[in-house]
C-alpha cells in the first residue's frame, strides 16, 4: 500500500506539471493528439482487444452477469466508435482562450474574464473501459490533465487503452503525463486520491450512488456529482392528450435504462379517466410495467394486458432504469410541483399542457436542472442539446448544471492589462 | 446540544421553503426588503447598539485585544454605513431571470439557460457583526435564503441585526424565514450544518485559515473557498522602475491587512542593484520591514535607515497581513513564475514590465484568479473590478474565481420549450 501510494503521489506530481504545459497548447496541436488517438485505437486494436478479452474472460469465470459483461466488452466495431467520437471532440471549437466580460475600467484598467482549463481532472469510474478514452479526450481538448481510476474489472483493458493513448498523443507533442492512469486496484486507494486536494482540482465520480456518496463525503477537492435521474412528466388538465401519450411513451420506452429516462408520470385528476387508459395501452405493448397509487389503480384495473401494481412507498423518488414507471394522479398543478421537489432528484421534468400559465409556472417552480414543456425528457444530453459532446449530466447546482461539454471542464482568470495604476 | 441540533433543522427546513418562495419574487419587493433594512438599521440603531455594547463589554472583560474590539464595535456611523451598502444592493442589476445561450434546435426545441437562485446558502463567520448585514442583503438580492452562523462574541449584536432584518424584510412582503440565525454557541453544532446537504446548497466560511480548512474538510455540499492571498509582484529586467516603486509602494502600503496586499517581492538580478534600493527607500517611510534572500540583502545591507532581515524559509509563501515583505532577486522570468506556483495561493499576482512579450507569458503562465500587467494587486476587489458588491473573493477554480458578485450566488436551469418533440 505504501508503494500504491508513493506511486499515486508521483502521479499526481506528473499530471500537474503536464497541466501547465497542457494549458498553454495550441487548439491545433491538441486536435493533432486527438486524431492520433483516434488513429490509433484502430490501429492497435490487437492489443486492446486482446487485453479486454483477459478482463471478459476472467469477469465471465467470477460469474458477472451478462448485462455487465456487455458494458466490459470490447469490440472493433466498438472501438471504431470510440475513434470516432475522438474525432468528433476534435472538431469541436475549443473553449480555453476565449475572453468575456471584456471592459475598461474608468481608471483606465483593461480586465476582462479569460477562460482557462481547471487544471488536474481526477476520475474515479466503473467498468465501461470506453469512459477511458472519453474522459481522456475530452479532458485534453479542454487542456485539463487527467488522472484516471477506473474498475478492477477492467484494469487489462483500461491499461492497454492508456497506453496507445499516452503513445499517440507523445507522438503529437502533446506530454504524455498529462495522461495518468492509477493500476493498484487497492481500494483504500481512493481515499489517497481524494485527499489530494493541492494537485487534483475537480474530481468526478462516475458511477453507482454508493460511488457518488463515497467521493462526496471524503473529497477535500471539488466534486461534480452527475447523479441518480428521477424524471417526472406532469400530465395537466389541459394536456393535448396524444402529445402526453408520445411523450410519455418515449420518455420511458426509448431507451429505458438511462438517467433521463421517465421513472413517474403524474396525471391530473380532470384527464385521470381518459388519459390513463391511452398510455397504458401504448406503455403494455412495450412491456411497461406501473406501479400505480390507489386512484390510478381504480381507473387501469379494468383493463385487460397491462402489467399493473399498487405503488409501494419507495417507488416515489425511485430510479427504476427499467421499463417500470411509477404512477399517480394528483389534484393540481401545485400537488405535482410539491411532489416533485419531494421525491425528484433534480435532473428532468416535463409538464405536457396547453395552458400557457401551467407551463410558465411549472418553468418558474420545479427547480431542476432541466425543465421541459411538452417534450420527451430524454432530450437532456450534451449531444442533443448541442454541446458536441458530454462529460456527464450535472445533478447539483454549483458550477456547472445539467448537461456539460468542454466549457464545464474549465474555469477562468481575470486578465488586468495596466499601464501604472495604484489604488487611491 | 439535541435541542440545537432539533432547532438548527427546524431552521434549514424554514429557510429552504422560504427559498421557493424568494427564487420568484420580483426585483422590486426584493429591492422593496432591501432598503426596508436601510431604513430600520438607522431607526432601531439603539436597541443594536445597546446589544453590541454588551458584546463589547463582555469581550473586553475577557481582554480582547484592540484590534479585534474595533472590529466588533457598531458605532451609529457604522450602521449608517452599512444602510448605505444595503441601499447600494438594493441599486445593483438582478442577476435572477436572465436567460442565456438561447437558441432553437434543429428539431424545433426552444433551448435556453436561465440563471436562478442557488437556494439556501449557509455562512460561518468570526467577529464583525457588519457581515450578518452584507451577506443577508446580498442572498435576498440574489434570491437565495440564508442560514448565518457568526461567531461567539458577536451573538447579540448578531441576533438584535438579524431581529432588524427579518422584521424589515416581512413588512416588505418577503418571508421573514428567508434569514435564519443560528443563536446556539455550541461548536459541535457546525458539524451538524456542514452535513446539511440536502437544505444548503453552498456554504461559505468567513474568517481565518482554521475555519476554512474545517469546512473544507468536512462539508458534504459545495464550499466556496475565499481563502488566503499570497500576493506577488515581480519588477521584470525592463520594468519601467518608476512605475515599479509605485505600484509595490501601494500594493503593500496602501492597506496592509487585507488579502491583496502585497507579500513577496521578486526583483529580476538585472535591475536589482538598481531598483531596490528605490522601492526600500520608499517603504522605509512608510515603515516597511523587508525580510530579504541573501542576494537582496546583499544591495540592501549597506542603506541605513531601512528595516531588514535575512528571510526565514516561512517568509515564501506567507501572508503577512502587515508592513513586512519577503524580497527575493530572481534570474529570470521563468524563476519568477516557478516561485509563484510553488508559493503562491492563486490569488493576484502582477508583473512589472516594459516587454510585451514578457507580459503576455506572465498572463499565461501564471495561474492566479487575477492576473495583472503594471498594476497594482490591490485592485482585486468586486467594487474596484465593477461588480458593485463583493461576497468574497474566491482561491478556488471551481463556480467562481476572484471577486464574486451578485452573479456568483447563482447558478442557472435548462429551460427547454417544446411542441410535442420526442427523441428519435
Amino acid at each position: 500500500m505504501q508503494k500504491a501510494i508513493a506511486e499515486l503521489e508521483k502521479k499526481g506530481t506528473a499530471a500537474k506539471a503536464a497541466s501547465r504545459k497542457l494549458a498553454r497548447l495550441s487548439t491545433e496541436v491538441k486536435n493533432k493528439a486527438l486524431l492520433s488517438i483516434a488513429q490509433s485505437l484502430t490501429s492497435r486494436e490487437g492489443e486492446i482487444l486482446e487485453a479486454n478479452k483477459l478482463d471478459c474472460d476472467e469477469a465471465r469465470a467470477s460469474g458477472m452477469d451478462e448485462a455487465m459483461l456487455d458494458r466490459l466488452l470490447l469490440t472493433s466495431a466498438r472501438l471504431q466508435g470510440m475513434a470516432q467520437d475522438a474525432g468528433t471532440v476534435a472538431a469541436l471549437p475549443d473553449p480555453v482562450g476565449e475572453g468575456f466580460d471584456a471592459r475598461v475600467l474608468p481608471n483606465g484598467l483593461h480586465i476582462e474574464r479569460r477562460r482557462v482549463p481547471l487544471g488536474v481532472i481526477g476520475i474515479i469510474y466503473e467498468s465501461r473501459p470506453n469512459v477511458t478514452v472519453d474522459i481522456s479526450t475530452l479532458c485534453l481538448k479542454s487542456g485539463n490533465a487527467v488522472i484516471l481510476r477506473g474498475g478492477k474489472e477492467a484494469l487489462r483493458s483500461n491499461a492497454a487503452l492508456v497506453r496507445v493513448i499516452k503513445d499517440a498523443i507523445k507522438e503529437a507533442g502533446v506530454p504524455e503525463d498529462a495522461v495518468q492512469f492509477i493500476e493498484s486496484t487497492e481500494r483504500a486507494l481512493v481515499g489517497e486520491m481524494l485527499k489530494m486536494k493541492d494537485v487534483i482540482d475537480l474530481i468526478i465520480p462516475r458511477g453507482g450512488e454508493g460511488l457518488v456518496r463515497v467521493v462526496t463525503e471524503n473529497a477535500l477537492m471539488p466534486v461534480l456529482a452527475s447523479g441518480v435521474g428521477v424524471c417526472h412528466t406532469y400530465v395537466d388538465q389541459s394536456a393535448d392528450l396524444d402529445k402526453a401519450v408520445a411523450i410519455a411513451y418515449n420518455a420511458k420506452v426509448q431507451r429505458p435504462t438511462v438517467c433521463n429516462a421517465l421513472d413517474c408520470l403524474l396525471v391530473h385528476s380532470g384527464v385521470a379517466r381518459h388519459f390513463l387508459p391511452m398510455v397504458a395501452g401504448e406503455w403494455a405493448k412495450a412491456g411497461v410495467e406501473m406501479h400505480c397509487d390507489q386512484r390510478a389503480l381504480k381507473v387501469l384495473k379494468p383493463i385487460s394486458g397491462l402489467k399493473l401494481a399498487p405503488a409501494s412507498k419507495g417507488d416515489w423518488g425511485k430510479e427504476f432504469l427499467a421499463l417500470i414507471a411509477a404512477v399517480k394522479v394528483v389534484d393540481s398543478l401545485d400537488a405535482a410541483v410539491e411532489h416533485i421537489t419531494r421525491y425528484g432528484s433534480g435532473h428532468s421534468e416535463a409538464i405536457v399542457t396547453e395552458d400557457y400559465s401551467a407551463a410558465m409556472r411549472f418553468l418558474d417552480e420545479v427547480d431542476s436542472a432541466c425543465v421541459y414543456v411538452n417534450a420527451s425528457t430524454r432530450f437532456t444530453d450534451g449531444g442533443q442539446f448541442g454541446l458536441g459532446a458530454e462529460v456527464g449530466i450535472s445533478t447539483q447546482k454549483f458550477h456547472a448544471r445539467g448537461p456539460m461539454g468542454l466549457k464545464e471542464l474549465t474555469t477562468y482568470k481575470w486578465v488586468i492589462m495596466g499601464s501604472g495604476q495604484v489604488r487611491a
